[in-house]
């Protein structure tokens, strides 16, 4: 395509910036150090002539989910995942709201849910996530996505999810990289929209996760998923799920939170070349706009270290160009 | 390269005999029913034209290890690592055999040790597995494969691999399958040759596990092994193992014993075309000839059930042309 424009092109004023423009792997990215800085290391580790050439297999990318590769406010979305089931459960059986924290959370009480720790976002998630075949929870997380709305934006939550960040996962998979989620959220949640909304195929998400048990129910073998978590993918857990999942120290690891600094510390001590990314958000109005003192996507130590450890912060306002794909 | 031999061969007696030898992907397994049905299997789902026809990121293949890629006679060979690590750390401190069972393991005392249960087990794989960082636990296997020889055969244990099985991956991956492993044994023993010997890489190689613990240790970070078990990718475990880390069911399933008979089950209901396939011990020549009685890798259930379940029955001395690569 590009002989064909440059001849076309030949002589015109405005060509040159135009092929410039085609050739920008990433167009939502405002030109300045931080996309430098990601376009020459993975200038540098795919090129076989550099002394920080990286081969395929050991180009393994990953990215946190929540507040990363897309929004996390005002809570995270598979919290409001969890209590619309709840509520519609509830209205077909109101007996399963038998303690405080159930009823508070379909009241939407979050003062009183926050109050009850990590016991109260069991119950919800026991109550909301539990005791159904992975095939069905599959299709519950996909119809949601399909009806339900974010209150502020009043978009589909998987249209919130950052441009600029898709054009990254584009960007390495074209290079050669292996693109993979690392997620404090449920693994089988991300699963049910990773292929179509990010390109990510199953194998290539790592999340928390209940116990699953295999059960032959009238002859037809099924997984369900059970009330106890088997796995928590957060801080150090995220070392530990790449090891189990993908048994390679990845390259590139981008977070936006201090439940990624486990994640970005391993990364950093490769062996080989490799690069540390933290979306910081700092645009409270086409986003949010939090970090030290956030209750969700807290970012404290990140922030504090990211300098010392030549850890890229990305500044959401001035880095990025666009934030969602539909909207500036 | 074809067109030339067929040139050179054009009038040869004989030429078409060596042309169809060259095309046969499975040059070690002996003409019959189960070689027929395998290619029939593969040609068909990888042919766009027919109605069994599957695409690419579908053509999962799931494959036992100890018993269905290599010998596992006369005991699990990562037992026989963890024996011989257990008698090297106790020449450099013979305090740490604290227990009958340990000093049992030592000794060679099968009995006595298989009488502790799964309780002498876990002794034994703490005592010589966990408290060991991921590095360190695999340059240690990576040495005692080059070293360990097996009792019986002589031979390195990575040289006891199933010539055949070596084909079908081979062939498999030709025709646009991935191949995982999904084994009983430890994820990161077998990770520790499963690229060299089989030609999966570590996101290909699913297992049992040990809880790991990331500690950042005067400034590195490394992932521990402890001495408690995370995960048992055994029977039930095994479906809910590639859940986890595929999180797509496979069409081709091969495995041994009753420990691979949920797999093979779980496989069978995938509503895409499937096959599955057992590795029937019957060469005592050659390998070891056992099955319903056998202490290890016991096929009882999955012997009685393959012929209704349409599951592949290879039986090792008719099928096989050849055992291990380097002996008939």
């Amino acid at each position: 395509m590009l002989p064909n424009l440059k001849s076309v092109c030949a002589g015109l004023i405005g060509c040159a910036l135009t092929l410039q423009a085609l050739a920008d792997p990433l167009p939502s990215w405002r030109e300045g150090d931080n996309k430098n800085a990601i376009l020459e290391f993975v200038t540098n580790v795919t090129n076989p002539e550099s002394d920080q050439f990286v081969p395929v297999a050991s180009r393994i990318a990953t990215f946190d989910n929540d507040g990363t590769l897309w929004t996390e406010q005002p809570v995270y979305f598979q919290l409001i995942y969890a209590l619309d089931m709840l509520k519609e459960q509830a209205k077909k059986d109101p007996s399963i709201l038998d303690s405080t924290m159930l009823k508070a959370a379909v009241d939407g009480d979050f003062k009183t849910l926050m109050s009850g720790g990590k016991g109260a976002l069991q119950e919800v998630i026991n109550a909301s996530h539990a005791d159904i075949s992975l095939n069905e929870f599959e299709q519950s997380v996909k119809q949601w996505l399909a009806t339900a709305r974010h209150p502020k934006t009043n978009m589909p939550y998987n249209a919130m999810v950052y441009q600029p960040m898709l054009e990254l996962l584009s960007y390495l998979r074209d290079k050669g990289f292996t693109t993979y989620i690392v997620s404090g959220g449920g693994q089988m949640f991300v699963r049910a929209f990773a292929q179509d909304t990010y390109g990510i195929p199953p194998q290539q998400v790592i999340g928390s996760g209940l116990h699953l048990s295999y059960e032959v129910i009238n002859g037809n073998p099924q997984l369900t998923k059970k009330p106890d978590i088997a796995f928590l993918d957060d801080g150090p857990g995220k070392p530990v799920g790449i090891a189990t999942i993908i048994g390679k120290k990845p390259i590139f690891v981008a977070g936006n939170s201090d439940g990624d600094f486990e994640m970005l510390e391993w990364g950093s001590t490769n062996s080989l070349p490799s690069l540390g990314v933290i979306v910081h958000h700092t645009d409270a109005k086409r986003e949010y706009q939090y970090d030290r003192d956030s209750h969700i996507g807290k970012l404290d130590k990140g922030l504090s270290e990211a300098g010392d450890r030549g850890w890229l912060l990305i500044d959401m306002k001035e880095d990025w160009a666009k934030v969602y794909p539909k909207t500036p």
